[in-house]
């Protein structure tokens, strides 16, 4: 089984397997409903409160400003349409950027057609998102600015401080919404001190938790609707049967990255700095699009002279996973995350996304390079007749 | 372990095991996003065209009409708000039920809010759902009507082929949507056979399946919006990374429940009879709020001169589980399905909901019956106190 390389950690873990003991543990023996009055019930409720208590803890907030959702994507719609709808009597203005997960950008989109507007960051010279630019966009009817942690796919931090303290500068009444899928439990994130961030989404399977499952922190009076209704769960905010396991599960993982946060982004950071050696070592004609200030998780780079798809496709055949873009994207031909940023032409097609997690190696680096590298020459004689 | 005695399986079921090892495997080897191009993501498509394929062959639809959800309340919130945004241009009235689900009702109500109309139909002098008032209240404007198959608290069995049909009747326009939750595996549904019948939800838990997991079919040529929305995911209908886990886990419930489906049905209709023969021969000045044609999983009984709740707290400390309701109305007062049916006074704060599994025995309502016998009394003086 371990010949496999799985470097798309960025489009989803493998869970620990304290995560699926657990799961299959609360499934087995505390599967009562958690709304449920009797022991049993009681038994499903202790579950949540750890959970919330535990991520309370990773990010400095109170318990009751997280909610369990069913991922990522239910988060940012949430955050999203939520703001929306209970604020749009104050003003119908969103701002975002072109970098977003497309459960996010998309959405916001989609608010025009609820007599919304919005619009998007542009990029600096150094094809960074220009934070700066809020002082042109935020206006007096702007209600939300949701302006991501970790880009999906080159790996680009954003100041979060930097973003949320210029916007409720300049406007003290604008809600700030950061996804924080591809930040949590890997870049540190207090939110006692960063006090300007309203919601924050986070995801279970992007930190070896189990799908299914992610929670989004809602600070409290924050004035949000639901977007899944009718329930008394979760202080009324969202309804549902809890996903007991789901959450017991999240709330051990979560545990199990955040204490050794430091020691697997330094584990990651060597391995990204050393795919990067390897590149220059072995391989030709080739660009790095993860920004300085990235993510070490994350590795963006894009070969001239090739379709992207070949070269993953080839590299599947041997059993080692890396993706062209985020996976939610996987249909779409070119990134527009790429695209947004200015890649050049030459480059774009032949993008790949490397992503890693702890617990991935240096020879694991060794064979993806070797392989890269075999293929490269061929796929680019291919590409040219 | 086993001298519990879990008869609450309307709120929620303990998984199969069956179940609880295809999900730890699903999590441990083929952790894929399904939407991802390479070998992983491929064998995690597979997981979600397999489910797609067991379920539309129980359901007799094709396997593209069934969208993965995070369960009954999501499935119930997109179909209500899906149907409402992607018609109002058309009308925007609806038609629902009493004795619905509270993600169902409610959000129906909050429609309201939305510049949208809704009427309930009212029970007959039966106290079973009046069906025929859809003459009454189908108009032009309606755009949807939504009556449950199975009530979560009664057990009433709602003659979907008569609502659906007569609906369609009175408006070939009006989209027809059902909560199948307390229905799906436990009654047989052909939608094939049903074909007026647009929508319908259903939840994993229920069904001894996972938690967080659940489906809505839709029509095909149906017009809905997405409820999260913007991925490619699952034809465009429902974004996020697919539940993979869950998926494989609601497959395999499904087809244990849908194999047995008439052994488990008649199983259980012997225990909700001997229930009510064990009930006459040894309970006093109780009533049956379960009407005449009910799912045999659920029976609720009420009890005079009690407040269920200390009923409860007294089964549940001798490791003997009922409730209330349901779990989902559990911070409320008194039901409103019996509140709306017309159910005494004299009786209402004392209605519990049995609700059974195949796994359930005899010997389990024996020990039942013995329990509330003993206590019924005692409670009935501290009462009249």
């Amino acid at each position: 089984m371990n010949s496999e390389i799985y470097l798309d950690n960025a489009a989803t873990t493998k869970p620990y397997e304290e995560v699926i003991e657990r799961m299959s543990d609360v499934a087995r023996f505390t599967y009562g409903n958690s709304s449920s009055t009797h022991k049993k019930g009681i038994e499903g409720h202790r579950i949540v409160k750890s959970a919330s208590e535990t991520l309370s803890n990773i990010l400095h907030c109170e318990p009751n400003e997280i909610i369990f959702t069913s991922g990522g994507s239910e988060s940012n719609n949430m955050a999203i349409k939520g703001i929306f709808d209970a604020n749009k009597g104050r003003g119908r203005h969103v701002i975002t950027t072109p970098i977003e997960h497309p459960t996010l950008i998309n959405t916001v989109k989609e608010l025009n057609k609820d007599d919304g507007s919005y619009d998007l960051l542009a990029f600096d010279d150094n094809k960074n998102l220009d934070i700066k630019k809020l002082h042109q966009l935020v206006k007096k009817q702007t209600i939300l600015v949701s302006i991501m942690h970790v880009n999906s796919e080159t790996g680009e931090i954003i100041d979060l401080e930097k973003a949320s303290s210029l916007t409720k500068n300049l406007n003290d009444r604008t809600y700030f919404h950061t996804d924080s899928v591809q930040g949590f439990c890997k870049l540190p994130i207090n939110l006692n001190k960063l006090n300007n961030i309203d919601l924050l989404s986070l995801s279970g399977h992007k930190i070896k938790g189990p799908k299914g499952i992610g929670a989004l922190y809602i600070k409290k009076n924050t004035n949000i609707k639901c977007l899944i209704e009718g329930g008394s769960h979760q202080y009324g905010l969202r309804a549902g049967t809890l996903n007991t396991p789901g959450i017991a599960g999240l709330e051990i993982a979560a545990k199990l990255a955040y204490n050794k946060l430091q020691e697997n982004y330094d584990h990651v950071r060597v391995l990204n700095d050393y795919t990067k050696d390897m590149l220059k070592q072995y391989c030709k004609d080739y660009i790095i699009n993860s920004p300085a200030i990235n993510s070490p998780y994350i590795l963006n780079i894009a070969f001239s002279g090739i379709a992207s798809e070949v070269l993953l496709n080839h590299l599947s055949s041997k059993e080692i996973y890396v993706s062209a873009g985020s996976a939610c994207s996987s249909s779409k031909k070119h990134s527009k995350v790429l695209q947004s940023m200015g890649v050049d032409d030459k480059y774009i097609n032949g993008a790949i996304r490397v992503s890693f997690n702890h617990e991935n190696t240096k020879a694991e680096i060794d064979l993806f390079i070797k392989e890269v590298n075999s293929i490269l020459p061929m796929l680019r004689k291919f590409r040219r007749k």
